[in-house]
């Protein structure tokens, strides 16, 4: 039963990939008639707001979007081109598109027509091929990692209770869970819909490139796991929350499409829906000694056993490069980039540097430059720099005031200026809503909220600059064991010497679909 | 010359150590003479403070302090009767004292006679046998790291050049710092002092025992280091900031006493200083499947690769009890403690629990109770419990508010009540100072701040509350790979099904000195 999802997903997977990869060629041919229709998708305000945000001459914006052809592919160049921050090196460039993540020219015709082969006739959207990307249940991961470890199903029933886990209570969230993207799977084949269902392991570039749509089955962490091998910004992204009771969805349909999914494709169908598309943020590093090679902090995890001795054995030899860069990073981040000291130790263990002093809040050192300003040295928790989707995200509950602090803080104020200001609880409320809304902003704004969590001033630091939206970010390490966290699950050393220029290119935005309640 | 401090405490230290544990029955007798002179040391003032916050009987706290003996001893045992929270099981106490750490009565007895036989006659305090911790330099720790993988100092510094790191800075402030200990250690010699010099891994109760003072030579963090072993409430902790330049020094004493340690000296002798009684907080933990076995995590950093190998075949061998508790953990905390998902892979690996995911913005769930209130469940980034000492350090930065926050939240205050408050930076600056400083007291007062960090309210948890003063806090784990840490040096597993209580008793407090500018 529990493996059922892992097994359907094993042959399906193989079988799909092998029809995709020979009849890539044809849908690529296919996709060539509809640009101008695919046009029809951008709802127009949203197509002003983007050409307003990325800034084009009065003459271009002014361009009806019909006469603009695809607009977004438009915008995309655009962004592209007018993106701030230093341009990926040749040599960079070539590596990434070996490695299947850059968006080089090639990608983006075969991004663009696989994208189209599922894209509309007559405004609304029909797959052909959809590949879900199911979440691994947390019974799931306890079995495999004992398992792993030689273990049965009674000892692990044993040993979850040694630790006061619930045995039972894992397997009925894992048993709602696979229900759900059994209904998933289920619809979509019931309207004679492709469907390749694969976990974690087995979900990578080239699934993504075979299908016309992936769909996230879990919560927030499996879009952002679905969203992080999506680098074609006309292949849709659509999460379903399998856990509405115990999981937040703010990246994924309304809960209700959980066990309606059929009424979700009948309204993609009909074009009742809009598209969205999410800004993601682009990473460059340069400097002496820095290795860009991503680390999967979720893979790792189960398999730490061989990581280590494999570490153990081969530590001096990481991929550490010698080039200065700037190398543009295989990653994209749809919440956030977090840098700060001793994120990992199996990250650290990887480029055979343990941490010094192992606490949450070992201090990063680090020097910070926004927009092109001056460099200001820093000592903090560390920093995040978050999209619009991201600011809703950890971000939001770094910067956030509790109604306790701004009562205190009216209170001073008002002592301080003898003010005859009456203190409800009303009035704390609507203050705090207020200021708290002021940290939120649209996933389709391409600009970066930089904020420093927990700052840390003395005789040595000090912090003027705490927080605001940019669209550059520059971080100096000055870190002994830190890391640079995408999206909490792609992990890269960021040790002294590294330089990370952190921005928004708009051609990385990801495609998403919004559906009312 | 780098290794001097190790090779003279290498040896000096066996030494002192036989010398001592011969010589303690003769110096409890020489003791017991002068536990009244021993008063004089306690100014009125400080005794009155610490009467009261130990709420004696209003006729206890009349009694004069000299017909009261010596009287943090009584004020001590009453807090201990007095306080809150589950008494350890005698089981548990047995426990405690055969690891050595518990104040047991002969602990008591032996702690007070060792103190003593360095405290005054005539008001001033002149140790005869001396402990001086010294901090292990970022140099002394690479050098140790890169030597245990077979390499040489040459291959240290190409490595360190490869990872952007300065070779040359790193042996300066190596340097500085020996320096620094070598003038504290000579002007304890100069004085007939007897002095054991130890690093980290040799400094254990044993030594403690021996000494009738510790002095810590490094930072805040060598501080802490120092008064883990320290469970005699008589044997004062002296703190050396050995690199002044570079390290906050909170807890050790002026920088100007770095350079000029004899001058110290001399007002010890003198009486010219003040006694501080710094309370810690102490931890009892219950539930099924605890784990009392604490984690160095300093020691393991440098001896990781052993400690992975040994994990891996060992890894279901831990001590795990099957006692539901309350155990009296064997730790006090003198800045905080701090509870937390996926705090360190090491410490979930030597449980044999890898993190699930793997970054910093994992949520953690558990439920609260304060002061014997009701439970509430909270999803946050961890929490927070301190002491006054610890109000200044990582708490103070979870909790404190940035001019720029203030000033926008009395922006939309003045906009709500059109109020006529003409916000100038000045009052921006008073208000924000008077909201932090409200958040610091004194080390010596016998209660906790508590403080969620990065709360998540949605629409299955709602943090009420946030922060406050308490005497007691529970915690009920619901987290999968939890850590408690104790001044982020000692780590406890802390998941599902544990219970933690945590609170002041008097009892736990730390010796130390205060001398002017």
């Amino acid at each position: 039963m529990t493996c059922y999802p892992g097994f359907l997903c094993g042959c399906r997977c193989a079988a799909s990939r092998a029809a995709a990869l020979h009849s890539l060629l044809k849908y690529q041919a296919a996709a060539v008639a509809s640009p101008l229709l695919a046009g029809l998708l951008l709802p127009g305000g949203l197509q002003r707001r983007l050409v307003t945000r990325s800034r084009l001459s009065p003459a271009q914006s002014l361009l009806p979007s019909f006469a603009a052809g695809f607009p977004p592919q438009r915008l995309l160049q655009q962004g592209s081109s007018g993106s701030p921050g230093p341009g990926p090196e040749p040599s960079a460039l070539g590596q990434q598109s070996s490695s299947g993540f850059a968006l080089s020219r090639l990608d983006q015709r075969r991004g663009r027509s696989a994208g189209s082969a599922g894209l509309p006739c007559g405004g609304g959207f029909r797959p052909t091929r959809v590949v879900v990307v199911a979440k691994t249940t947390r019974y799931e991961f306890e079995q495999q990692r004992y398992r792993y470890a030689g273990l049965s199903e009674e000892d692990l029933k044993q040993l979850l209770a040694l630790k006061g886990s619930n045995y039972g209570g894992l397997l009925e969230r894992h048993y709602i869970h696979t229900k759900n993207v059994e209904h998933v799977v289920d619809s979509l084949r019931n309207e004679q819909i492709e469907v390749c269902l694969v976990k974690r392991r087995e979900y990578d570039e080239d699934t993504v490139r075979w299908a016309d749509a992936v769909i996230s089955a879990g919560g927030d962490g499996t879009m952002l796991l679905a969203a992080s091998k999506v680098f074609d910004r006309f292949k849709p992204v659509i999460g379903v929350n399998t856990d509405p009771e115990r999981s937040e969805g703010h990246l994924c349909l309304p809960v209700r499409y959980t066990h309606s999914f059929p009424e979700a494709l009948q309204k993609f169908y009909r074009g009742e829906f809009r598209w969205q598309w999410r800004q993601r943020i682009r990473i460059y590093l340069e400097g002496t000694g820095i290795n860009p090679t991503p680390v999967d902090l979720h893979e790792q995890q189960l398999s730490q056993e061989q990581h280590s001795r494999a570490h153990v054995n081969g530590r001096f030899h990481d991929q550490r490069s010698e080039v200065s860069g700037p190398h543009l990073l295989p990653v994209r981040a749809l919440n956030e980039v977090f840098i700060g000291e001793s994120l990992s130790s199996r990250v650290n263990y990887k480029s055979c540097k343990p941490s010094f002093k192992f606490s949450l809040h070992r201090a990063s050192y680090y020097e910070v430059s926004v927009d092109d300003g001056p460099w200001e040295k820093q000592k903090s928790s560390g920093l995040n720099v978050c999209t619009g989707t991201g600011s809703k995200a950890w971000s939001y509950n770094i910067n956030k005031v509790a109604t306790q602090a701004v009562e205190e803080i009216l209170k001073i104020a008002k002592k301080h200026e003898s003010l005859n200001l009456p203190l409800s609880g009303e009035l704390i409320q609507k203050v705090t809503n207020e200021y708290n809304d002021s940290l939120l902003y649209s996933p389709e704004e391409p600009k970066m909220f930089f904020s420093i969590r927990e700052p840390i001033a003395n005789r040595v630091f000090s912090s003027s600059l705490q927080r605001g939206f940019f669209s550059k970010v520059c971080v100096r390490s000055r870190c002994w064991d830190a890391c640079m966290v995408v999206d909490g699950g792609t992990s890269f050393e960021f040790n002294d010497g590294a330089i990370a220029s952190i921005l928004i290119n708009t051609e990385d935005a990801l495609l998403t679909v919004l559906l009312e309640e």
